[in-house]
């Protein structure tokens, strides 16, 4: 095990009606003069908005609103949040939403009390302050709630690119499930691919000697396993909304990654398909993730044959534990088949002939990337092949 | 599930030489005058209080000492605390060591802003102010280093009663699994004991649909099963110990038991052996727990035969659930002597004879406690008896 930093200061309040909290616990975190930051129409159709106005309301906080967060969040509206909380002297953001409302938040809260380009730090510069940010969570997915980290999309360019820091971990998040219940099977089945996609990130390691976050990664994925379908069939299932909801944020404070190296390839080649075709990025994820895992089993066959034991249930092959390790994998993209996602470059809408582009977008020349198991250029375009036609289906 | 809050801010810094770093986050957390809390002459002789002084002078961090804390830590030693911290001005107090020590730091923490006697916060008072407290971890065992409870022992009249608040929750943890490399056998294993049983009070509850956390504790378990026995045959085993010490810490942040029914009846019953007969909380707990599980497992069959399956690696007896439940039991006996730790009453010294002041000091009268199954006070003497020469072994 590696020696690891690890802090998750977020005061997570989960479960029914906890939205009508959201004025108390920002005034328990200082907040006077709230940027409401949200996405759609959804959340002012389904009557959320307004509940949470009337608590801040409630405890004499003021706000401004700000709508209009489209998936793969835009940098253009982050322009205009941080020159919107300039101008209204804003001390505190809430997210209302999910993943890109939280991230486009983030983004905002780090440019505010920054001189520069906001950019700057989704191109790796740290940030030294930022206004407190908390959320009231609508989608299981990103597991943003609970992260220092956010993915912006610079519209002029298609360029999707990560930023950290603990200054942008949620000061609270309020989880009420109930809140998921609305979503449609697709998207459902998109946060379960991302919520999944951010444990296998840091399950496939080089690092040994880690049982208890294989383990807690492993209580992850089999909980997404047992919960997802069931909301697949029945959306408004409010224990299986409850159990997913939970299982994301676990997903990615990082209690079940730290003390490992982690590889975070899958996420870095998706971005590259959701930036280009503005696909969902839980989609791109069940397209790549069983690609990477089809080029990279090789690396680690005992990994990927406890993988196939311990999360799919597989018996493992004594005399063959290979076999053992592509039935895991085979395990994996059936599961993503039967909650509805996407498989190949077709199913996504996505082009062979864009290989190449989608390679020199991701931009690492001649050098490589990656944890567990560090990749060219060649080796990316390999695996956007595999996923035109894969073999383990 | 039901609605829950999850709060656990503490930073914890994991891995080698990890105490060098102990002025750096005093610094960080707002100390300028410590109090550094530590218990007998293991802390001095191995040269940690020193690091640790040095560390803090390197920041110019002033300290005051007081060493002394006992396993069931005082009162008495409270109380000195209190008066030494008033007297000097102390405004950060830095336990170093295991549970004992963390939870007299944190009585004293809530005891020095507090006009009255600091026991009120032992009989349910909730505190409004406590100094800030963090820990340098020595034993893998209470998870006192992130959570927001305390221990106390009163010195005279043998009560042994908990307090809470997230107030008392560290700021920082450091944690070195080197520094418990020389913790004998025995003790490592009463460490263990308690790991698990922290798992196990929240993993047999009423709340149903609560798959997450049901994984997580398992992790948890599983963990610990495939760990303690490779400590115990080698101490000096760095990876081994930091498994555990790392799955010591997720057990009792309570992320594995929010949204549940918890039960907590073997804590409060072992306590009355420890407090009486100054026995270690784990080993009191390897004779208690598996007592209280024969004595309750009827309540729910199935989640005992899950616990055999998932955790003991049971086969499930589809004919007759009840034979895997009871095998599960057996096997956290088996597991529990293995690793040296006693079964039944006369094992741990303690006596028959001395079981009606046991239930009396319990002292719930013709009230009932406890989370799963509630408890009378015959009950609880029919769990004592069963200590006494238990059947599942």
């Amino acid at each position: 095990m590696n020696n690891f930093q690890f802090y998750s200061p977020t005061e997570f309040v989960f479960g029914k009606d906890t939205e009508n909290q959201a004025g108390l616990y920002v005034k328990k975190h200082g907040g006077t003069n709230v940027l409401i930051h949200y996405g759609g129409g959804s959340a002012v159709k389904s009557g959320l908005l307004d509940r949470i106005k009337k608590s801040l309301e409630k405890e004499n906080i003021s706000y401004t609103e700000l709508g209009g967060v489209k998936p793969n969040p835009r940098d253009t509206l982050v322009y205009e949040g941080i020159k919107l909380c300039r101008e209204k002297n804003i001390d505190f953001i809430l997210a209302v939403g999910g993943g890109s409302v939280i991230d486009s938040s983030k983004a905002i809260a780090m440019g505010v009390p920054y001189e520069g380009d906001f950019w700057d730090f989704y191109c790796g510069k740290k940030p030294e302050k930022a206004l407190p940010v908390a959320t009231v969570l609508t989608i299981a997915a990103a597991g943003s709630e609970g992260s220092g980290d956010s993915v912006i999309t610079k519209e002029n360019g298609n360029l999707k690119r990560g930023a950290g820091s603990d200054l942008i971990r949620p000061r609270f998040s309020i989880m009420n499930p109930q809140l998921t219940c609305t979503l449609p099977p697709y998207q459902t089945a998109c946060g379960a691919t991302d919520i999944m996609a951010h444990v296998f990130e840091r399950y496939f390691t080089n690092t040994t000697e880690v049982e208890i976050t294989d383990r807690l990664c492993e209580a992850v994925l089999l909980t997404m396993i047992k919960e997802t379908p069931r909301v697949i069939a029945n959306p408004e299932n409010y224990d299986a909304r409850a159990n997913i909801m939970w299982a994301g944020t676990v997903a990615h404070t990082n209690i079940v990654g730290v003390g490992r190296e982690q590889d975070w390839n899958s996420h870095g080649i998706e971005h590259e398909l959701s930036a280009l075709y503005d696909c969902a990025h839980g989609a791109g994820l069940a397209v790549i993730m069983p690609a990477w895992m089809e080029f990279v089993y090789k690396h680690n066959v005992l990994r990927f044959a406890q993988a196939a034991v311990r999360v799919w249930g597989c018996q493992m092959n004594f005399e063959n534990p290979e076999n053992t390790a592509r039935e895991g994998i085979k395990c994996f993209r059936r599961f993503l088949h039967e909650i509805g996602m996407p498989l190949t470059f077709a199913e996504l809408g996505a082009r062979e002939e864009d290989i190449p582009a989608l390679v020199e977008k991701f931009g690492i020349g001649d050098g490589k990337t990656g944890g567990f198991v560090k990749l060219s250029a060649k080796d990316i375009e390999n695996i956007y092949k595999i996923a035109v036609s894969p073999e383990l289906i």
